[in-house]
């Protein structure tokens, strides 16, 4: 098999870590499989560098700002190409414009036009471990650039849909996909199998395990992904085409996201162009809303409430009244103190009954539910933020998903 | 006039001396010159990386060693950039590989081939200050290397030769060079011209300002150097071409080097080839051998004596007792308590005496001579180490090189 593994900051945090990454490429490379390893910058790396350009400047030139967090990656590439070969494994490490890996010049979060995969292959037939620094590529004139957040996943599967690898593996500091977080639902399950579009639903509403692009990126090219562990042994959770198995299942996953504000209008004219007043001004601020609801009044007039990310709260309410006093609003109403909890399912299409069975719960255990949006396979509500762990722990008893972690099918 | 400027690690060692660094490259900007710096990594940083590497094992491999290293003088290079950009300079920083300077593939001491000028040229004609990473380069395949010890002086040299730039500066921690080192002679005096050669001799012989390469290389391409300190704006010592004003000076400078042992060999037959039995083991053995003297003996023997590396000591004495045993020689010695004090001088071409004195100086304080070698500007003499200061004094003394520091002529 070709097997792309990517392996994070805190998987290769210091010497030791990179020891431990380098005795599990090993084993599958004795295994036979053919190997491209990608690598983040050692936990911190990062934030150390960014912190050394806020200091010069707020606003560092993002090009040069590219050049310089791109020597992370560049030392933990070198460093893990070293060891393998120190012990005898063939290994060649390659940077971002080695590859190449080519990118837009959108400095600072570039995106991906295409992998030139020649070198690759080259190295591969040559039986060599392939050590490629994650998180940048080179645009067409050579400048180094970098992938923004998550960059190091997104380099990892479109390198695994470049070279048609047979898997993508993730490595990081969790063991896998869970029905929900750990620390709020001690029992909750790790999950063995996953849809694409449920982990992304899942990203989306806030679990942390992956980046929401480099997800949509394994769902466009069908590239199967594994999380896993670089900690333990443990099987991961593998994200895959939904198959007959998962739409049996009626609720994959509870999620959490308390990084939202509410923002409330009342009395809004309820006339053509209104909510392109309202919500141009937010978009140009560079401002991302999550849930809109609109409720039409008799008056003829309408309430309208949606949420911002919480950081952005204050300049958003600030947009708001603005606006408002020019369209003549009733009042204005924000609060921060929110949180979302969501159910995702690929059950959701083929099954009925399951938003009942939500906001039953929430009411059970007098949970008001201030906003309520849906997909297909999700049902998001946000409440008060105190109510959080409380909604979560209900609702994964309530969908049944609770039990042992069940290592092996 | 076109400049290149070098800043060393010292220079670059933190942010606040990068922000000196920045002032004094805007200087010169606003006088309406043309500028390309080229920037060492910040002090230290290149042996923490070279100790992360040698922490995984004692042989690192070589072509990942020197991508591991070129991230110091790609950080350093980012962030001056970053900041000249963040007060208003048009600036850019470029990489070994994007300037490009094509090297050999002898990776951690790879030659400079050739120096692409075009995007350089493009980039100053647009006003901007060009920043390069010192240290590296790209092979033809786009392998990064790196140039050795001295490598950023020699990138340096290198530019300012490809452009024809009008001067060269490399800027360090010491004011330039000096008659003697001032730790020993405290009115040591700062010199304001010195030829290629002379400084070429003060370096082999133990000064340590600059790289003999870079020297060599500044000499070929007739590149006019400048050695000053970045920590005042006090006038350095120009390196250039040997004039008339040269050749008046008796003596420029008097050096020392305590790095050096002697090996003396006793009752070696003397017939052909026998040197060749001595030095051709040790110079198979990576032992570069300084000074040789040979004197015949009436009896029809030789005795032979020359010196070495200190750290190198142990092993050539090893081979030499074994080379010795089969050439049947007399008896074996081994010192490394020496020194050896140089004095330099572009004058000593066409006066004479100056030998004379240097020996009747030592003599006169009581410093017994073991060995002396010399050069058409150079006259070395091999002594025992606790000598070392006492005679540097005497020399410096007699030769008349002290005075004031004088900055202006």
């Amino acid at each position: 098999m070709l097997i792309v593994q990517k392996y994070g900051g805190t998987s290769v945090a210091n010497l030791e870590r990179i020891r431990n990454v380098a005795e599990r490429v090993i084993n599958y490379k004795k295994q036979g499989h053919d190997l491209v390893v990608v690598v983040s910058a050692m936990a911190g790396e990062t934030d150390r560098l960014i912190n050394l350009a806020k200091q010069i400047t707020p606003e560092p030139s993002p090009r040069e700002l590219d050049m310089l967090l791109a020597t992370g990656e560049q030392v933990t590439s070198s460093l893990l190409a070293i060891l393998l070969k120190s012990v005898g494994y063939d290994a060649i490490a390659l940077l971002g414009f080695q590859v190449p890996i080519l990118t837009t010049d959108l400095f600072t979060k570039a995106r991906i036009k295409e992998i030139k995969t020649e070198r690759l292959r080259k190295e591969l037939a040559l039986g060599r471990i392939v050590v490629v620094a994650g998180f940048q590529g080179v645009t067409e004139d050579g400048d180094i650039t970098t992938l923004g957040r998550g960059g190091s996943d997104t380099t990892a599967v479109a390198l695994a849909s470049a070279l048609k690898a047979d898997l993508c593996e993730i490595y990081t500091d969790v063991d896998g996909v869970y029905t929900a977080d750990p620390r709020i639902v001690p029992r909750a399950r790790k999950l063995r199998k996953i849809s694409y579009e449920e982990m992304l639903e899942l990203a989306s509403s806030g679990a942390k395990v992956l980046e929401m692009r480099s997800v949509e990126l394994a769902m466009i090219y069908k590239v199967p992904l594994v999380v896993r562990s670089s900690f333990n042994y443990s099987e991961g959770t593998l994200i895959t085409e939904e198959d007959e198995e998962m739409e049996k299942v009626l609720v994959s996953g509870v999620t959490y996201n308390r990084n939202e504000a509410r923002i409330s209008i009342y009395g809004v004219p309820d006339r053509p162009g209104v909510a392109a007043k309202i919500f141009g001004p937010i978009g140009e601020a560079g401002i991302i809303v999550d849930m809109i609801i609109q409720t039409a009044r008799p008056d003829g007039k309408a309430d309208l409430t949606f949420t911002v990310p919480r950081p952005d709260f204050k300049q958003a309410l600030e947009i708001v009244k603005r606006v408002g006093e020019e369209l003549g609003i009733e009042r204005l109403e924000g609060d921060d103190r929110i949180a979302k909890v969501s159910i995702v399912g690929a059950g959701m299409r083929t099954h009925s009954g399951v938003a009942t069975k939500m906001f039953e719960t929430l009411a059970k255990h007098g949970i008001n539910i201030m906003m309520i949006s849906t997909s297909e396979i999700k049902i998001s509500c946000v409440i008060e933020e105190k109510y959080t762990e409380l909604a979560v722990r209900a609702l994964h008893e309530a969908f049944n998903l609770e039990g042992e972690v069940k290592e092996e099918k």
